[in-house]
């Protein structure tokens, strides 16, 4: 079973995997050539992934066979296992509990070729409805405290199978950079009364530098201080701090704006990789006056290198405002 | 001029380069092939860099031409620039200052091909003396707050050129790890009223386990919750917040097992790229009781993905026990 681990002196989580254990010489070299050959996610395939936990398919089609538009499946591979009660116990001064969680898999289309990018939006929000629907029903287990959608594309950006997917991982534990931000806007709402990312939205829509796109329900933006360049937020205009909470009727705007602003990295950045994060408050914790749930998309166009990796500081060579003229400026074919 | 920006909910700062802004064409994929060719670091090209800081160099010779064994210059490209005053300034809600500080180059080599892991102890000892003698006179200017030393060892862990060399960059504000680890330190002493490193060198001696190497001045061990397989920490027997206070004596002794450390990463993980930061005490502040300086060496084996983005959580296929154990049971050339 894997393990939780955490450092000492920084209150840092780790996941150490102690049942598949990486030796030396399997790390091998980056590869970022497409690999082809037989996907696991592809229709037809469905016997060969964990059985599907939830699925959108067509009337009279059965579990686990082909007829379905979007798929949600345990993880082969988890990061951490489901079955166990959650112990936590010492090593010394070390601090360690066993690795009890969920891993689950998002298979966003049937179709091994299409993106979140290139697939019909109506498609892409039942894509953000499941990311809801997972959440609500694993909030239900007491032994989780976090759940963090996310999503890895291209190989350089972390995906292991080119078929597109979004993963979810249930924690026992709120992560770090929930409770940095839960602790900073907390404190923000202290000094201020206000929600900081109300006032970001507030701000940025005065300024306009670095907006990229806006709807009625939604404003992305590049943030001030980006850790990449073109990392961009998407931050709903009304206030709310949990993303189950999202009204039904504003899933497709939702998928609409998102759509617009994948397809605008892609044609910008001619489709590098990227991680997209969802930020949404701990499970059982109501966070309402000052949290907000949002989006945070992060292109992989630098490494983190020594300096990061020595100060939590980044270097970013691309200006936010630049960037958002750049994303702002780009033609979609459909707006040809 | 750069600008320091700061994320406003949770107070990460971001080095925002505004001169020399990359457009999206800019950021070319991955190349991971040597590139050869002209290098402004190889001796009879020195008028191609910045004029030396400091060098060690056969008596006679002048500065800025060949003789030397070790030469620091500050960074053609740098991240932080060095001239002027330091100012602070709001943006509506958010914080920013210009980029004053330093950044350097430690060109460890005049032998191209050379790395720390080949050269003979005695001038990696050089090289360690190097990050001192710049530490303190650094240390000097009142507008910095701390200074981070780190390597790149490699282009896919940030190095930018192949000749091996280590960068300084001297920071108007304490960066946020240091930050962490200082806060963390502080709050075990308080508890326990002693080092936490001192208890986890103590520790890590009697279990044995994760020890890769030991001589009479430093432990070498992979951490008990590393955020990456084979991580390996060179910490100080005895106990000094401040790397500058390193007596003259022990200069050696931190190459000779240094050396042997990166020997030994080298053979087990086939020469991969790594990084590795030095960790000390901000400028002019003493936490002699507390903290205690150390290096943290990270190898390039896993990549940050979604969830390592959106979680502070890292996952990591490697236990650090049998990652010492490998380590431990390298063989190097020299002991056939």
């Amino acid at each position: 079973m894997p393990e939780l681990r955490k450092d000492p002196i920084v209150g840092r989580w780790v996941i150490i995997s102690t049942e598949r254990a990486k030796r030396p010489f399997d790390f091998a070299p980056e590869d970022e050539t497409s690999k082809g050959g037989f996907c696991p996610f592809d229709p037809g395939n469905e016997k060969t992934t964990p059985p599907e936990i939830v699925a959108y398919r067509a009337p009279g089609t059965l579990p686990n066979t082909p007829g379905w538009t979007m798929r949600v499946v345990a993880n082969k591979f988890p990061a951490l296992v489901i079955e166990g009660n959650l112990y936590k116990i010492g090593e010394g001064l070390y601090d360690k509990m066993n690795g009890i969680g969920a891993h689950e898999v998002i298979i966003e289309t049937p179709d091994h070729e299409e993106t979140l990018s290139t697939m019909p939006v109506e498609r892409f929000a039942d894509v953000l409805r499941a990311y809801r629907d997972r959440i609500m029903d694993l909030s239900r287990d007491p032994r989780f405290r976090y759940i963090l959608v996310f999503k890895n594309q291209g190989r350089s950006a972390g995906a292991s199978l080119e078929h597109s997917h979004s993963q979810l991982i249930a924690l026992p534990v709120i992560p770090e950079i929930a409770l940095e931000e839960l602790n900073g806007s907390k404190k923000y709402y202290g000094y201020k009364d206000r929600c900081v990312y109300c006032d970001i939205v507030r701000q940025e829509q005065e300024a306009k530098v670095r907006v990229v796109l806006e709807n009625q329900d939604f404003l992305v933006c590049c943030p001030f201080a980006p850790r990449s360049p073109f990392e961009v937020w998407i931050i709903p205009k009304s206030h709310n701090a949990v993303y189950t909470e999202l009204e039904e009727t504003r899933f497709l705007s939702l998928a609409q704006i998102f759509s617009q602003t994948l397809n605008r990295l892609d044609k910008a950045l001619n489709y590098r990789p990227y991680n997209f994060m969802l930020h949404t408050s701990p499970i059982r914790e109501s966070h309402q006056d000052y949290y907000h749930w949002h989006f945070e998309i992060v292109p992989k166009l630098t490494r983190i290198a020594g300096f990061e990796w020595g100060s939590g500081f980044y270097i970013n060579p691309s200006p936010p405002e630049e960037a958002a003229k750049f994303l702002r400026e780009v033609v979609l074919e459909e707006e040809k």
